[in-house]
């Protein structure tokens, strides 16, 4: 028998022990052992809807001698860091459903673990592209990693489709539970970013951390970007995008245009999705629910299952490394993309002219153009062949200072 | 160090042994050994392009006491059988890509295995659906698989969309090589139904085979059928489907309509595409080349690191079963589904009463309803609720005997 002690029974906690239950005999086949939950940890013990044992210290679990897994699902980062390093100090299998914590120790918990350490569930919920980068495409070189991986944000963008406003559909998803009342950590684009670093680890052997990449949010797409995107064949997505450039990484997170012939970009509502570039495979993407209960105890069960079957697989939490070359991360600044501008004008003579000059003095040339008149003044919407991201914020300071410019100059990354 | 031999070295035989070689350093990392083809077994040994000495005598590799895993990359039922028993004999460990024998003989092969026995490349190539029904998904009952698992199909259907004609268009995908000189195999649905039993024997431990199940192709698709599809929503695609209803299990293989809101309904072209519905996660889905050597020589190679990496898992040739339940088949006449109908009828009086009065006498009810004025007759097409196969088999023949009636009565089956 496999014993398990959770620390923080929540949602998916509460999902994991009535999954398990559930499920109880097709487990233990599967798992070739029986599996059970023995204690809880939480803050305060009067859950009379949990039916296992309550305790609010968690080294009733990390140090208990009959416990074989502790499942760490409280969130946050340094207490959870306390927690799991505490319990793989005293050999403990851990399985963690905590992206931050891993975004932000990963490879310190992983130097720690003689154990099994495992967190499917901390990326994309229940599709398993953890396993999937690990097992099913350990032939290959990852060359490009494209996920939708909050569903909040691409919950927000499907609905702006329907010519809804940000604001109001933003409201609509706070009503709904989908975003939090401060929305900042998944409309600004960490929370993709902390699951993007988890994958480019597994990728790439990559210890990158939230402030060492470029992270932008959702927050100024507007519906003239979302009719340019429909005119020109695009849909606007919020990526967490890997990239591989020779020995080099590209890491970002922001809105992109991404033709509406690409398999990631029709992935519509709060599902998530996450497309792989295996340089023997080609592409592959594996799409489903990103968050949830459930979906998130299938993969915090799936890994279990596998502690319990006893297998050992060297990219998660063992020695040997993923990646023989050694990667370094890309700076953000050298990134390399195509661009869509936006720019709001007074309607004058000579303004094109004067945009022109810049871009083709910062080195960016226009593959597309299209002039909408609005009230009073006109925008002008420009898509740029490749060019390097310092080259094109040079551009844009530049245009801004011009005189005849009326808003913030705005740009969203193409993917071609 | 791991010594491999690879019987049969076509196309995916020689990309597996290019691709061990192009990523060696990466493969040695992530397998924790270093892996190496010792020998190939071909009908005719003068290859000059493959570096690997070669005989034409399988036991040289079956029971050579230096080889650890016998790759088996001939095709074929009887000998591939032959060669992969004789070497589960011998206690190699054997990876195959072979679906045919899958379909007939994966129990036998598995009651054999005392070493692993892996097969990840026989369904949908490059995409690891096998590893995730095993692991990804080991929480989860398996309520419902749904795939598009034959390239050639699916890539006639999306250019019927376009408007051509299916034997132009068969004819194109035969000179582009996507197609067989006899594409019966393919367009006959054989193919996917291989297949879809390797998915069913993983989810339901079922061991059926292609003479046991409904396998129907795509030859009687026209160009009206894609009209009434687009009309009311749907694609058409060729689907493999085993859908869990209490301890039964259905399965089945026909090209289907499905919503086009549905994510597997926008593959295009070659792509394969696995949908899984868990009673766990939900919905989740597999994208990806399902044929090719480089796609299938990732899959052959993640089994082979896999195998390396000394991992046991129970749903590949161990003997702990992965349903606890005993699952049995239901047969093709009791499949429970929504129908579309598409019946050519002399432009005369009474027509739809008859019609109706069959349907409705057959316990078969019309959800919707559509008349196409045609050169000198009428094209109905109904959609129905749903309905038992056998019901909807007695009033099509009802139907066809009636005198109005100019062809055969045709009908596509509808996934909502």
């Amino acid at each position: 028998m496999v014993k398990i002690g959770i620390v923080g029974v929540g949602t998916v906690g509460s999902a994991v022990i009535e999954n398990l239950e559930k499920n109880k005999e097709l487990i233990k086949a599967r798992a070739g052992k029986e599996i059970k939950v023995v204690k809880g940890v939480v803050r305060d013990t009067n859950k009379p809807n949990i039916t296992i044992p309550l305790t609010t210290d968690y080294k009733e679990v990390t140090e208990n001698p009959e416990i074989d897994i502790v499942v760490e699902l409280m969130g946050g980062v340094d207490k959870a860091y306390e927690v799991v390093s505490d319990a793989l100090k005293h050999k403990k299998a851990v399985v963690t459903a905590n992206k931050a914590l891993l975004a932000y120790h990963r490879f310190e918990l992983q130097k720690l673990a003689a154990t099994p350490f495992e967190y499917e569930a901390s990326v994309a919920g229940g599709i398993p592209v953890i396993k999937a980068l690990r097992d099913g495409l350990s032939a290959n070189h990852i060359m490009e990693i494209k996920g939708i991986i909050n569903g909040t944000c691409n919950y927000i963008l499907s609905e702006m489709k329907k010519g809804r406003d940000y604001s109001e559909v933003l409201k609509e998803a706070q009503e709904k539970g989908y975003a939090e009342a401060d929305p900042t950590f998944d409309v600004g684009g960490y929370d993709a970013a902390h699951k993007l670093l988890i994958l480019a680890s597994i990728a790439y052997n990559i210890d990158a951390k939230p402030e060492d990449i470029l992270i932008e949010g959702i927050e100024n797409i507007n519906l003239t970007d979302i009719e340019f995107a429909k005119e020109f064949g695009y849909e606007i997505k919020l990526l967490g995008i890997a990239k591989k450039r020779e020995n080099k990484i590209e890491l970002r997170v922001h809105p992109t245009l991404i033709k509406n012939s690409e398999m990631i970009s029709k992935v519509e509502g709060v599902m998530n999705a996450v497309s792989v570039i295996g340089d023997v495979v080609g592409e592959t993407m594996y799409y489903g629910p990103g968050a949830g209960g459930d979906a998130t105890a299938s993969a915090v069960i799936s890994d279990i299952i596998e502690i319990a079957r006893g297998n050992k697989n060297p990219m998660l939490g063992y020695k040997i490394p993923l990646e023989n070359e050694k990667l370094s991360l890309i700076d953000a600044s050298e990134i390399i993309s195509k661009y869509y501008l936006r720019i709001a004008v007074k309607d004058e003579l000579g303004v094109l002219e004067k945009i022109s000059h810049i871009l083709a003095k910062n080195n960016i040339s226009i593959e597309s153009f299209l002039q909408k008149p609005r009230d009073g003044y006109v925008k002008l919407l420009f898509s740029t062949h490749k060019a390097v991201e310092k080259d094109i914020k040079n551009a844009i300071k530049e245009i801004q200072n011009l005189n005849f410019v009326l808003k913030d100059v705005n740009y969203i990354r193409i993917e071609e």
